[in-house]
């Protein structure tokens, strides 16, 4: 039986992690799925967790998954007050969730982990709060499902968690909530409250409407034109399909950030408009390929300076497209001569067929591998895209 | 040994396909990407093809590959003409070729298989050419390269093959270029040639305008903002990778139908950014909740009807998320598991960790099977996260 190179039992998600720098006890002030995800991260190697939420079927939710034990349950009245509270609250009331936290536990560090920054660091100085023990953080996870329920302890390996220090943070309050971040698996990253929000803005709010408007455009569409959809397409609406309340609130908390760059790329649409509309006349025809290949090449530029696989400067592989029929099993037989071949994978993508039953994997190896991957594939029966 | 369920020798990409409709010779005139698979698709059922191209270097490389033979080369000149000419020209020619090849080849059906079709069709009927022999046709295939050197026998394979004819086509003359798509394995579907133009740029051509418009923002953005990026932002930013002058003259041709969608875009976009600068002030933050949480909600309904796997209606699957180690031979590891418990993949999807060296893989099965298969995967020793 093959075993992959976690030294993890099979039945515990986390526990090869072993024991953290978090000494705890954590309390968890909201037990969404962020919230319950921590409990479960930070039960894994053992540190006393506590969990409160103004829902009793969330907090009744997380409790029942092991997230932590309710604060006031019988037994814990003699327990040791947190050392960390981690708020863990919708972005309109964490600033105020916070305050509360900063004065029911005069010892502890205490974080919030919501999307944006600045607006709830801005409502904590408004507030006179002591703002030592207090330190921003957002760690990049999540996935479509919401809830206690989707909580998973390793819902932040290999993520991103910002830490938002700001100026009157003591240094202590901050390595604690860093301790807390690389307990959990995730990668430290330090950015100021405003510097943070406009990073959000600019790589995950203003994606998400962009492609909640390449979508709502097709709400109207005719059935024939639905049926012409390619992989393009697919791509550019997946995350259309968010949650529209989950990221109202997200957007209107980092409104201005996100209006400031939307204004840029409402600047370079009307350039695209008044060039497609000149493209229609042959006298302004040579105008209006310039400024429109101008602008697909600038994209071009921008998406090549996203970082590869691991954070490092984008590597180009050798791809190899395989032909596989669309009945039951056949995409497992191509794994297993894949598995029998020894093929270092490095990515794969699924695309599939319209009407007739092919689907296309596209197989992405070393550079330099693609050619006798493909002749290897082929000597094995696989039908191959040249 | 496994082999998949194509009959084909393992040497030959597409005799499995058999003789097709097309009597032939079929001569292609213009032999980039599109042309050049056309005439290999052809070819590998046996049919006479000739090229023509104006560049000897893409003309030599087509017939070196084997997509048919240079008309009027020593032993074609006493060949029978062709019965089906496939003008496979850049869109800002095709109209001019069309009626050149329609003069040359008196007794020919002419199709062209530009990606838009309205201009081209105007064009022609302002010259005066007979068009009772002329189909406008688009097969939407393709990928990232271009040119006769990236072409295939199954380009076209379960892809959508649009026949726009016009009133004044001969029902024969589409006949001919059914078959023709048809025979290469495409999926004929059938749309008059301004319909074609609004579902493309629908499709195709607004996802690529608001890839590279979001892209575009990142040319300068910090690289400490890069770093948070996440599968949404690589989503959104895949086709912004295309050529520039290609799309520059796709989008130019198809002018008109693509800035009327942008038109309306940019009416949801203002929309948006009076949103966003709403949501700072608490007196309209109610407001701007309801349009923002409207505009995702939109564009979430519009993302649902994008047909699912094979054209029918979107199937939701059972997903179960596994964490691969990212060293060398584990994600061939998984795959081997998988082919032994004889899972039947339905879709598969690879993100990426950042810093960390851990991926996840995301699988899809039927719905009802995740449970059983998330435990298979953790008593093999996976890691899945829940």
């Amino acid at each position: 039986m093959t075993r992959p190179a976690f030294s993890a039992p099979a039945a515990s998600a986390a526990a090869g992690r072993g024991a953290g720098a978090t000494a705890g006890p954590v309390h968890i002030q909201g037990t969404g799925l962020i919230g319950a995800s921590i409990g479960l991260g930070l039960r894994s190697s053992g540190v006393t967790v506590t969990l409160d939420d103004p829902s009793p079927a969330a907090l009744a939710v997380a409790e029942q998954i092991g997230a932590g034990r309710l604060l006031g349950a019988a037994g814990l009245e003699g327990a040791a007050a947190p050392t960390l509270v981690v708020v863990a609250s919708p972005p309109d009331v964490a600033a105020r969730v916070v305050a509360e936290q900063l004065e029911r536990f005069p010892g502890a560090v205490v974080t919030d982990v919501a999307s944006v920054k600045a607006a709830i660091l801005h409502d904590l100085c408004a507030s006179g709060a002591d703002l030592t023990r207090y330190v921003g953080s957002h760690p990049m996870a999540g996935r479509e499902r919401t809830g206690p329920a989707a909580a998973s302890a390793d819902l932040f390996v290999g993520r991103p968690w910002v830490i938002a220090a700001a100026p009157q943070t003591d240094p202590g309050a901050a390595l604690r909530v860093r301790e807390l971040a690389v307990d959990l698996g995730a990668h430290p990253t330090y950015l100021d409250a405003a510097s943070h929000d406009a990073a959000v803005a600019l790589v995950s709010h203003v994606p998400q409407i962009l492609s909640s408007l390449t979508a709502a455009r097709l709400v109207d569409a005719p059935a024939g034109a639905l049926d012409l959809a390619g992989q393009g397409l697919r791509d550019m609406t997946r995350i259309a399909r968010s949650d529209p309340n989950l990221w109202a609130a997200i957007l209107a908390a980092n409104g201005p950030a996100v209006a400031a760059v939307l204004r840029a790329t409402r600047a370079d649409l009307d350039r695209a408009i008044v060039a497609l509309e000149a493209g229609a006349d042959p006298a302004t025809l040579g105008q209006a390929l310039l400024e429109l290949a101008g602008l697909v090449g600038i994209g071009r530029r921008g998406a090549e300076r996203i970082p590869g696989k691991h954070g490092g400067a984008p590597r180009v592989f050798d791809t190899v497209t395989v032909m596989v029929p669309d009945s039951p099993g056949e995409l497992g037989r191509l794994f297993v001569t894949m598995g029998r071949l020894g093929v270092n994978l490095e990515d794969l993508k699924l695309e599939h067929g319209q009407g007739q039953l092919v689907g296309l994997a596209e197989i992405a190896v070393a550079p330099g591998r693609g050619a006798s991957l493909a002749d290897q594939l082929v000597r094995e029966g696989w039908r191959i895209l040249r």
